[in-house]
């Protein structure tokens, strides 16, 4: 059974750490996070010790390292783990920085050890099955991918001041779906984007509602429109035309119940929260990175997706500053 | 191009006067009402003449006779009609007695003319592409029907009076439905009622909600709901199972659109007049008649079935007073 | 921790055990089955041991049984269970007798153990939240209930044989939800039934097409309809009507994908695996049942309640018979 | 009853002519049309003769012309009706040249005739619904308009070449949406498109696959998305996010028909035809214009109206041929 060292006890920490835990394939050895009662909780929930991000790294009794803290420090842990021969699950992005991301990804290939970025949306049970039915053939080839994603409220500005703006933090799952179902790598990127949420995102220099479009070598186009708020929940959509038809991934609502009366015909709300929206997907994540370990296979997402994504992300940043389309090599 | 004569200029006479005028196959010659000003005022919309009742079935200029006058009338004005040589549509039912029923089919039958009920919903597009579609085979053999058919208020109580009860004024097209989709006829039925809805229709000797359900001789089942109160508009539902999947036809919003808010995902209404709900399927029903006499063929809805719907409705009128279910011959 | 002993490993003793292993808050000591292998595997599945039903049922180290054998053995076991002392949840039905029922009833009550029948609808995350709704008012008074329930395909005719037919075996569940939803206790039963899907099952006296419906004193309806077939999944439907508009539950669908192609729009399957569909259900009874316990309040499904749906099944069973109306006491 | 010229009796001056007809609120007086035999044949069905263009224009006893001839011909044909004093409505676009346009409006102006163009989708009842409840704020501020536009197929390649190139062709209704929706003009485009659709498209210099987006002075966004192909009909959606929730409008299915089996749940196709899909906007359009007429207010859609969607497609065309984006005067 692998032994894990799970780096970072913050929400998505907790939620890597109790699917290893629950998985019955892993055990989750070690937990590091530099609040000591933070680590102590959640170590205590999944029998795991705790220790220093050092320690862990160096544990020999731990086989793979799950990176969950902030993202200025990804890259670097990334290094440390693989230079400790680890294999490595690390929350996106690698960095904000392309060039740092290609630095870190020549370190992991040296060291020869799997790398996996925690691309959940890949996982998620429609999104998953949307893909194989594409890959299938089912609408033939694919032609025009459109991504919804709006957040149901704005994080808060301290937040938003060190995440990398809205491409590089909230767009960056869409960049890599877009490549996951497109098949193909964009080569233009044109954006826009604006404060009209709060000003307060605005003043502190980032947007909160935006829309990218991309095209590919071969012509084939996707949309990506994102908002920092909508009233209703998390809405994550996607739409795919191809030469046969079209397939789509509808948002999933909180029960299937419907009230009609004399407002109309009212179903429920979607989820709120995104740990709620992606739990199967975080869930299948864990066991999908095992399974890969175990068979020796590819994760699903890995560095150089990881890297790709963020070349799309800063594609838009510089095309939101510039107001013209760029081109990605 | 056929000569009308149109008996009645009351709500459901308009709706079919206009539409025979609309038609482009068919001349509406004469209205007769009692109310001379209505008489008037519908003859002048569709270029008609007005004149008494009997003039109108003795005119040598009229071919076709069109009943649209208080129910009660029904059977002698077909009577009348047959013995004219004039074909006949008539407006459900052709009267509350079941003997009555028999008698006039005799004197029509004696005639020879062609003589349709106005089952509007036979025509209704969504109704009757069901219809179609099971009749080719689609869900395999028919084993069940249900029907939901929800009023948006009571009428008067008034008319409720003289209106023969819930089951021969309004679940009468159920009825009528159910034989048209189970390809049989129900041999047995067992009915549920009460006034739920407002008291004085229950002080007044009738119900307003009622559950009906049926069985032929080969096992199929009917069930059928109804209510005289819908807070969202006129409820009009069919759903049929059969041995190889299942078919329904849903209800028809007032438009496509959808709100999303914190109140949910909110879709439209859908009508509350039942003359806007089946607006095409009374449209379609005279020209069906047109067609139906141009042709010489039988009209989809005869007078056998205004009988067995009839028949159905006393059944159930019958297993509400003894609370046992009724064989149908 | 409540130490439960499960008493049967077949494949809803399975479920069970799992969930109590995996809710935190139990402690599965003892699997007894006369299958060893079965007992001992899913002993082995939830850290248990294996011991005959007497020796769990009598273990000092055991507060709870849960009963999740054959059905011809609920009312012995639940009475040795009371007699010695420990709580009870039991799958239903308690027996195919109503007579065994209240014997065995009385046994509990002596007892003075709580016992909590295993209705597992009443836990699903839609139908409860749809009767919360209920039961705050949000449709006014309710006054129809539909409740569609059709498996997708039969089981063994050796199965039916011993089942105490549709009604008890099937519609039992359907009973049960009526009595929650309704707020009421039905007064009188109609039932309808046929073979149409195997004639088998014809053969062996029972029937796999169903329509029942029922009426309270003060006139609400409930119509239930049941089928061992739908070609497209476990089709688990709950309508109801109210005097200030409806509520519903709809099928939850695989995934929330939809194709559009020259077939039309098309969404995905619905789960064909009851255990499957009902996942959460069983989840949220077996945490519901220790909620109970440790806040010493009433089970949401009582032993009486297991009576009355009985009481029901027996009514439908008669009315099949004897095809007229029956009272329930 | 206002007296009406129809230029052209293709497909779309049927439609028109029809619907004036049918109206009740005006006449067809005067069919024009090379082609004799299409002039002759649709003077019949709507009760007017024929006449030479000239000479419908110049006809004393025609108060309103109606242009439904070929694009090339619409601005000469405005000015020509403008100068004889005659009201105008006049099928989309005025003509290719944004500089023509200008010309032609200033005609208009200086005859002071009213001009209403041809854009029914603000007509649809669908879309105009959505319009009003923006307006009336259910959904807060606008802040992005999604507009999908899928025709079934291709027009002939002949049709292409002379159709000015998709944007001002086709997109040119979703330009006019997306001001109507906006309530601002976009002050900068950006557009990819590709042939993906048809090869001899593309060799033609056109494009059949098209991603536009846009945004106002003050932020707001619109993306649109074309295709001559969609396998499941004519696609034509809206959806509208402001900063209380979204609001969209669907597609219009055939019928309402659902049927469930082994192949999952199908709802039935979309009209292939936009004369089919737009029937009630046409209608809805003709007697809006009469309405306006007859009150003297202002046309929905002014030819300032076509001026601004004409621009938006010279924006669009010169952003696909130079890769950037291009701003709007």
């Amino acid at each position: 059974m692998l032994r894990f060292g799970v780096l970072g006890a913050g929400r998505i920490g907790k939620v890597h750490a109790k699917a290893l835990h629950e998985s019955g394939r892993a055990q989750v050895a070690y937990i590091a996070d530099a609040m000591a009662d933070a680590a102590s909780s959640l170590a205590d929930s999944v029998g795991a010790k705790t220790a220093s991000v050092d320690d862990v790294i160096a544990a020999s009794d731990v086989d793979a390292i799950l990176i969950a803290t902030p993202t200025d420090t990804h890259a670097d842990l990334i290094e440390q783990a693989a230079r400790a021969g680890k294999m490595i699950l690390c929350e996106k992005p690698v960095s904000l920085s392309v060039e740092r991301i290609e630095e870190c990804l020549k370190v992991v290939e040296q060291a020869g050890v799997p790398l996996m970025i925690g691309f959940h949306r890949r996982y998620d049970p429609n999104f998953s099955v949307l893909e194989r039915r594409l890959r299938a053939g089912e609408i033939g080839d694919v032609e025009m991918v459109t991504i919804t994603c709006r957040d149901p409220s704005p994080p808060p500005v301290s937040y938003i001041e060190r995440s990398g703006g809205l491409y590089r933090d909230m767009m960056i799952h869409d960049f890599d779906m877009a490549r996951f179902l497109l098949g193909e790598d964009p080569v233009v990127v044109h954006a826009l984007g604006a404060s009209l949420v709060d000003p307060a995102i605005g003043q502190a220099g980032d947007i909160d509602t935006a829309a990218v479009h991309m095209q590919t070598a071969t012509g084939k186009m996707c949309i990506i429109t994102n908002s920092r708020r909508a009233t209703y929940g998390h809405d994550q959509r996607i739409e795919v035309h191809g030469s046969g038809g079209m397939l789509r991934a509808g948002n999933i609502h909180l029960t299937t119940l419907e009230k009609a009366d004399a407002a109309g015909f009212t179903s429920d709300l979607i989820p709120f929260s995104f740990i709620e929206r992606y739990e199967d997907a975080y869930r299948i994540e864990i066991n999908a990175f095992l399974t890969a370990i175990e068979k020796g296979e590819a994760p699903r997402a890995s560095g150089h997706d990881g890297l790709m994504a963020q070349k799309l992300a800063e594609a838009a940043a510089e095309s939101l500053k510039t107001g013209q389309a760029v081109a990605v090599r």
